[in-house]
C-alpha cells in the first residue's frame, strides 16, 4: 500500500543497444509493447519513484549515463543488452557506483548462447533478475522500494 | 518435511543443502532470520497462495520433491544451493516440469567463485533472481502473482 | 525398493534419477510404457534370469545398490541417468565390482549436450548401449546370456 | 569388396581401417576369429536379413559405401574404427542417410585415450554399442530385427 | 562486356566428399540441381574459361587433383566439404600452389557446428566465399575474371 | 547486361572502424583507392541499385545504421572491421534484420590472428566474402542482383 | 607428555562413499582391515579423545553429519572419497564450520586421475593428509592433540 | 632541467572510459588529483612538448582521436582503460600509426583480474608502463624526450 | 607404387601426402633433389638393406602399406607428412606392428604451427628424427643397422 | 615413548627456495621460529632418527641433494616450495628414488593460487601433508617411525 | 657478482639469465652497449643513488640476491628475463619483500610469444616497464627518485 | 665440469639434470652404461671431432655452458632432460646461438606424460632425435659430420 507523503526518489533505468526496438520487432520473444509505454505503467505503480530513463546504442554513452545517475539518483536499474557480455568499461563504471545497481535481462541469458552466460555488470552489481520479461523491471523497482525502506 | 499453510493456489518452495542453517550461521551474509520465520511473513503477504515448503540436504530428495511439486502445485521456487552447480539430475527433474519454476539465490552467484557461475537449474527454469537476499523469494512470489494472473 | 521375480541367475537392473517418471512424462521421447511394465516383458523373454530391479533418485542409495548387487547377482545393468556425468562416487562403486556391468542409456547421450558426453560409469563398466530406447535393456540382457554362456 | 549372401532384407555392415586385421593380430584384445568367419555365423542366425559387407582402409571409400548402402539396403551397421574420431566427412555421409544407422565398436572407446571419446558418427547415428566385442554386431542386428518389426 | 577472341583459360573446380549428392538429397538445403547441370550454366556464362571439374570422396585424390591443377590450370576453386576442417594434408597441397585458389562453401560454415569454423584450406587460400549457395562458385569465377584481368 | 528501366533498389553498405583510412594508409595491404572513389565505380556498374553508404568508428552508430537500413533498404553489405570479432551488440542488430545481410572483409580474416577467426556478424548474416580485396563489395552486390532476381 | 585429568574431547571422523567396503575389497590397495577395527586401535591410542564415527554413501547425510559435528565435537576428520571432487554442497558445509577440519585420503589423490586432483573440501579445510594409508587418520588425530594443546 | 630554445613538439595524451572520474572517486586507489590538474604539472615540467589531451568514454571517439593524433602530433601516450582488454578496433587504430605510441596504466593490470592481463593495445604499441600511478605519464613523456632526442 | 632394389634385409620407407613433390617445389625448404634420386644414394650406402619404397597421397593406402610392410620387411621408416597430425587410423596401423618403426620429418615439426606439434604416429613408434632434412632418413637407416645388429 | 636401543636411522629433510627466511619474515603466516630451531625440537623427539638437513634456493642443488639422500638415508621429507609447481627435473629426481619420500607444505597449497594446486613432486612421492604448519614435518617423521616399523 | 658504486641510497638492479650477453649478441634487438657500460651512465645521472648490480644465469642465485637486496637496499629493479615467466620461486622471493620492486623488460614481453605474456614477478611487484629498451632502467630509477621523495 | 678429449673440430655435448645417474639407476629404461663410458666409444668412432662434455643439475650452469660452447665449439648436442619442458631461459640461450644445436632425448618424449610433449629447446634448435636410446647421440654426431661436410 503506497505511502502518499513521499518526495519522489529519483531512480534511473538504463537500457542498452537494440532495446530501442522493443515492441517493434521479434514480438514473439519480447512482446509488442514499447518500453516507453511500459514505463508509464511502471511510473503509475511506483509513485514514490521519479523514474528517469536513458537508452543508447553507444557503449560510451551508457558509461556516461551510469556516471551521471550516480550523482542524481538513488539507484540504477540496468539492462546492458549485448554490452553485458563484452564491456569491461561499462563494468568499471558500475564498479565505481556508490548507489545500488540492479541488473535486469528480459530473456534468460543463462539459457542462451555460451557467450551470454558471462556478465561484466554482474561482477559489480547488487543483484540480477533474468528471464522474467519486462516484469523484471517491475521486480527491480519493488526490490528498491524494499531496500530503500520505502515499503516492506 | 513440508510445512503446510492455508488455502488457495499451492506454490512449492524448495531449498537445498545447508539452507537449514539460515539464521544460525554466517549471519553477516545471510541475516539472522530462519527461513521458517521468513515463510510466515511471506504467507501473510501472499494470501492467494498456499505456500508449501521443503528443505533437504539430499540431492535425490530434492529431485523427488520437484517431481511431486509438479503434481500438486502451480509453480516452484527453487534455491538448489550447492547442487545448482553440479546436479545434472536435478536439472533433469526441472526440465520435465509442466509448471513454471523460478530459481532464487540469496547471494549473487555470478560474483562468487567461477564454479558458481554455471547453473544446471537455469538451463531449464523460467527465470533467475540472484543477490537480493531473502527478498528474492518475495519477488519470485510477486512474479507468480503476475504470471498466474492473480494480480497485476 | 527391489522388485523380485522368479528363479535362476540373478541379474540386477539399476535405474537412476527421474527414471521413475518413465511412461508418465515426455512420452514422445521415452514412450508411454512404465519401466515396471517393461520389466514384465523382459522377464518373460529372459527365462534364465531372475531380474532384480532397483530405482532411486538418491546417488548414495544407488551406490549401496551397486555394492549389494555385487554380492547377490551375476551381473549389473545400470542406467545412472543424470549421475552418469557427475558421480565419481558411483563410478568408484562400479570400479570395485567383481561381476560384469553394462551401462545402458535410453537416449543417445553423445548426441545431447556436451556435459552428457562424459560418463564416470563408462570408465569402469564392461560396455555401453545408448540411443536404442528401452530396447537397450533387452540387448544388455541378450549380451549377458551370451557372456554368461547361458545361450549363444 | 562386398560379400553377398542370400535373400530378404538387405542390411549393410561397414568396417573401417585396420579391421581387416581382425583375427590375425592383437588376438588377446580382438579374439582370433576373422570378421568374414563371424559374418557366416551372423548370417546363419539372422535369416531375415541379407547381410552385405564392406571393409576399407580408405576414408573416401567408406563414404561412398555409406552413400550406396542408403540406396540399396534397409539399415547400416558401421564401425568406422580410427575414422570415428576424426572424419567430419564420414559423419556428413551418415547425416545424409534416410535409413537407420547403428554405430558399433568392439572395444570400449570411452575407456581408451581421450581422443577416442568423441565420435563424428555418433552425432548422426541412431545409437551406439561399444565394448561388447564382436557380439556388438549381433546386438545391432537384433535391434534392427526389433526396429524393422521383423521380430520382437 | 565479354572479349570474344579468347583462348580459353583453364580453371579447375574441385569438390570434396558428399558433394556428389548435390541435387539428390537434402534439397531443402542444397537445392535440387546437380552440380554437373550447374557447371553447364557456369561454362555458358564464363566463356573465357575452360572449366575443368573434379569431385572425389577420397582425401588423397583431392590432394593429387590440387597438385595437378597447379600444372594445368590458371586458378583453383575448391570446396573441400568435410575435409576443410580436418585435412592438414589438403591444406599443405594448397600451400604449395603457385596459382590463386578460392575457397567456396555452399552453406555458411561459420554458422554451423564449432568444428566447422576452422579451415585448413583458408590458411593457404586467396579468399573465401561462404553461405551464398551454388552462386558462390559463380562469384569465384567472376573474381577470377577480375583478378586475371580478363574483365573488370 | 544491365536492364535500363529499373526503379533503383536501395542497398546500404556499412563500414566499421578505421575503414575511413582506406587509400591513405597501409596502401600495400589495402590499395591506394579511397572507399568513396570505389563507391562511384560500383554505382556506375550496378545501375539497378541506389547505393547508400555509412561509415563510423563508433559501434553504437553502426548498430543504429543497421537498424535504419532495415527500414529503408533492400539489403545490407557490412564490413564491421574490428567490431566483427567483439561486438555481441552489433551481431544482435544484424540478427533482428528482415532483409539479407552480406558480410565482407577486404583481408582474409581466417588467415590473420586467432581472435579474428570468430565473427559475431557471421552467426546472423546470409553469407561471407573475405580476402578478395575491395572486389568483395563488387561480388556482394553481384550476389544481391542474383538474389533479388534483378539479374541472373 | 600426556595430561591425565582429561575429560574426553569429542572428535568426529566422517567417511564418505564406498569406504564401508574397506577391508573387504581391493585389499591390495586399501589393506584387509575394516575401518571399524582400525577405529578401536585409534581410540586405544588417543585416550584424550572420544572418537565419534559416521559413514554414509549419501552426500546429503554427510552434509548433515558435518553440520551436527560442528555442534557436538571439537574437530572433524573427513575423507569424503568420491564426493571430494564433485560436491560443492559438502564443501559449503565445511566452509560454515567453526571448528578445525582435517581432510584425509588413504590413497594419494594427486597421483590418480586428473579429476581427483581437485578438492572442494580442501578450499575450506585446515589441512590435508594424503597417500599415507589408514595411518593418515592417526596423523590427523596426532595433529589435533597438538593443535588443541592436549599434547606437544 | 628544461632546455629553453624549444619549438614545442606536439604530443597527444588519450585517456579512455571512466578516467574522467580521476580525483573524484576511488581516491584511495587513484589519488585525489584530477587529470586536468596533473596535466598542468606535466606541461610545466616538459616544456619542449605541447601536450594535447583527449578523453572520451566512447570507443569510436578514441579511435578517431588516435587517427587524428597521427596527423598532428609526434607521439601518443594512451591509457585505454577498460577498452584495453576488449577493443580490437582500437588496437587496429594503434597498429596503423606511423608515430610512437606508449601505453600507460595507472594500476598494475597484470595484478588484477585475469581479463585485464591481455591488451589489444600492447600488441601494436612501442612499450608499456603499468602500476606506477599518474607518474606513469611522466615517465612516458620522459621516454619521449629521450626517444625524440630532445634530451638524454 | 613400390620401387624394389637389391638383396639382404628388407626395410620399407613410407612417405605420405605431398612428398611426391619433393625436388620440384619449395626447393628453398626441401631442396631440389627428388626422393627417388635420394633413394639411390641411400641404397648405395646401406648395402645390407633392400629398401622398399612406397608413397601415396591417400591415407588408407598408407595404412595398407604399413600393414603389408609388417609382413614383408624388418622395419619401417615413415614420414606421414600431413597425416601425422590427424590420422588416428594410421596411428592404429603403426600400433599393431611387430617390427620397429621410425618416424622421420624433413622439417622440424615442433617449430611449425601448433597443430603440427602432435603426432599420432609418435605415440606408437620407436623413435623420432625431425628437422634434419633428407638426412633424417639416412640416420634412421643407420639406427636400424645398429638396432638390427647389422653394424655398430 | 621412545625405544632407546636404536642405531640412529638417517632421514633427510630437504627444504626449497625461500624457506631459509622462516622465522624472519611473514611471521603471521609461517610463525617466528627458524627452521633450524625447530629441527632441534624434532631431533629431540625423534631419537631413532639421525635427521640430516639441506636447504637451497637453487633447483639443481635440490636435485643433487635428492640423489645423494637416496644413497645415504632411509627416507626423504621434502618441501620444494616454489619448485613444487614448476620443476619437472626435481620431480624426475624424486621418481628415481628407491626410498620413501614424503612431501610437506607448511601452508595449504590447494587453498592458494591455482598454479600451486599442481605438484610435480606429488606424482612421484609417497604421500602429502599440507596446511598443518611446521607440525607437518613432525607428522611426516611420525609416519616414517610407523612405516619403517620403528614404532606403532 | 655485485659491482659497487658510490654513496647515498642503495638501489639494487638484478638481471636474469642471458642478460650477460647484452651488447655482444642480437645487437639489432638489444643494442651494442654492454649493461656494465650502461650502468656507468645511469650512476652518473642518478647521483642520489648507490646502484648495486647483480647478474646471474642461476635462478636460485637470483632468489638469494632478492632476499639480500631486501636487507641492504631501498628498492629493487629486476629484469628476470626467461625466469619471469616460469619461476614461482622467484615470484615468492619478490612477494616477501618489504621494499618497492620495479620489473623492467628491454623488449615488449606482451608482443612476443604467448608464454612471455605471463609474469610471476608482476603479481608481486610494484609496477612494470616493458619495451622501452635499456631506457626502461632509467625510467625505473626516475620513478624511485619520485617515489622515495628524493626528487619530484 | 667439462671433460676434454683429443684434437680436431670441437663439439660440445651438454646433458641436463639427473643424467649423471645414467648407468646406475633405472637400468631397464636407460641401460647400464654410464655416459662417460659411452663418450669414450663415441670419441673413438668420431675421430674428426674433439668432444667436450658438460653435465649439470643446475639450469643456470647449463645456460652458461650453452653460451660458452657457442664461443669455443662448432656445434652443440643438448639433452636438457627435465628442463626441456620448463626452461624458457635455456631456450633463450639456445636461441642466441650462431652454431647448429641438435636436441637429443634418450626416451621418446612424445610418448610420455603430456607435459613432456613440449620443448622450449625445440623452438630454437636445428633438429630433434628422440626415443633411440644413447644411440641418439651417435646419430647427432653423424649428422654433424654430414652437415659440417666432414664426411658424406
Amino acid at each position: 500500500m503506497p505511502i502518499t507523503f513521499a518526495p519522489m526518489l529519483p531512480i534511473t533505468i538504463i537500457n542498452g543497444p537494440n532495446l530501442n526496438l522493443l515492441g517493434n520487432r521479434e514480438v514473439e520473444i519480447y512482446g509488442n509493447q514499447s518500453f516507453e509505454d511500459y514505463l508509464l505503467e511502471l511510473q503509475k505503480r511506483f509513485t514514490f519513484f521519479d523514474i528517469l530513463y536513458f537508452q543508447s546504442n553507444i557503449e560510451g554513452e551508457l558509461i556516461t549515463a551510469v556516471q551521471q545517475a550516480n550523482l542524481k539518483s538513488k539507484a540504477i536499474i540496468i539492462n546492458a543488452a549485448g554490452y553485458t557480455h563484452t564491456s569491461v568499461a561499462l563494468g568499471d563504471a558500475v564498479a565505481s557506483l556508490s548507489i545500488p545497481c540492479l541488473e535486469v535481462h528480459i530473456s534468460h541469458i543463462l539459457k542462451r548462447e555460451p557467450f551470454r552466460h558471462h556478465s561484466y555488470i554482474a561482477a559489480n552489481a547488487t543483484g540480477l533478475i533474468a528471464g522474467l520479461g519486462l516484469h523484471g523491471y517491475y521486480l527491480a523497482l519493488q526490490y528498491l522500494e524494499h531496500h530503500l525502506k520505502v515499503k516492506f
